[in-house]
């Protein structure tokens, strides 16, 4: 199959109260760059054909619009509102997305994912329809039932990661559906549409960046690269 | 209740494959100080009255003694060879437990714990019998099924971490029990005696140190303290 065309939708919808700062977590600078611009590039340095689409809130189209700028990327950015769920923030960043296409869901906060990932969830999405990246989880689990917990099997779970990749017409397809409370992602909605998705192998550092210790263990990250 | 006699069953069994190194991890340098160092001078400065019980491969013996000796624990502390599964490592260890005490069993990599969380562990083990240190999870999860993966209400999922901290008569009596291989910690050992556990809160920083970059992040946790 040849090339296809490559949609990014960049999840950046955050408000930032975790992070116990006024700037959310998506801008706040990571090494000297705000930790969406870094999202873009990593991106934009894998497929520089490739379409973004920001979704965030609209008060902070003027900060995102920067990121974008200094991120070099070659095709100007989309941005669109957050809505008030993920399913529908999602959603309004897909009114953007062509038919016949690759589409990365992506949170804005993973900016540690590296190229190989993405190329492999391209790949993988074009040849099997979505791609998925999941890690093994290292703790014991166990799960919250009324008044007492059970442990579960820890190596029959996975971590669930982003970017979560799709042939768009699945994806479009899928969130046509009406919202219910059970889409807390992206492959939730395409299940639910009666599609299976396909889990790949995710990255350990590929962390998402929520709170001030990530911010560090993050910087430890880099350093490390 | 008066203060409670303590054990600190330290478990550091592993063989360091996962982190390409021939020292086992619980001996590797962090900052400058071996893993399971830490772990006991934490363990020490909350309750300098602790007796420590490390469990380890013996070949590993002059290593564990070297880390206690440099340590500076006041108490000496015994040591215990390892067994083929934690279950039976735990097992060895509480030989040298005594009744009416406080058990601690703490994963020697889990060196960043806090004083805090110790305490809490111990008091609360003290009024509720047992106290296991848990936290939420900021990722989807997925259970993986024959041929398919179904998605978890992560929000009902715990993550599991050390000390499980128990009355000694409690965690005792649930180690006569014979082996079982659902037994992949001592509050699923304590659980099959019929006994409830309690879920106490955790801390992000308490990770266990099992590879290369659980290393780098413990650096920078350690550097932001």
């Amino acid at each position: 199959m040849h090339l296809m065309k490559k949609f990014a939708v960049i999840v950046a919808g955050g408000s930032g109260s975790r992070m116990g700062t006024d700037m959310p977590k998506q801008f706040l600078s990571l090494q000297g760059k705000p930790i969406l611009q870094r999202s873009l590039e990593v991106f934009a340095n894998t497929f520089p054909d490739i379409h973004f689409i920001v979704v965030l809130p609209e008060k902070y189209f003027n900060e995102g619009k920067l990121s974008a700028n200094n991120s070099g990327i070659s095709i100007p950015a989309s941005f669109v509102s957050g809505g008030a769920t993920r399913f529908e923030s999602v959603r309004n960043g897909l009114a953007k997305v062509e038919k016949n296409s690759i589409v990365f869901v992506h949170d804005a906060v993973r900016c540690l994912v590296s190229r190989d990932l993405i190329e492999r969830c391209y790949y993988q999405a074009v040849d099997k329809g979505s791609a998925i990246p999941a890690i093994e989880v290292k703790d014991s689990l166990r799960m919250v039932l009324s008044g007492r917990t059970e442990v579960i099997d820890r190596t029959k779970i996975r971590s669930i990661q982003t970017p979560q990749t799709f042939q768009s017409d699945i994806l479009l397809a899928a969130f046509s559906q009406p919202y219910h409370e059970s889409f807390t992602d992206e492959a939730t909605v395409v299940e639910s549409y009666g599609q299976a998705i396909h889990l790949i192998p995710g990255e350990e550092h590929n962390i998402k960046i929520t709170s001030p210790i990530d911010l560090q263990i993050a910087e430890k990250i880099l350093e490390g690269n």
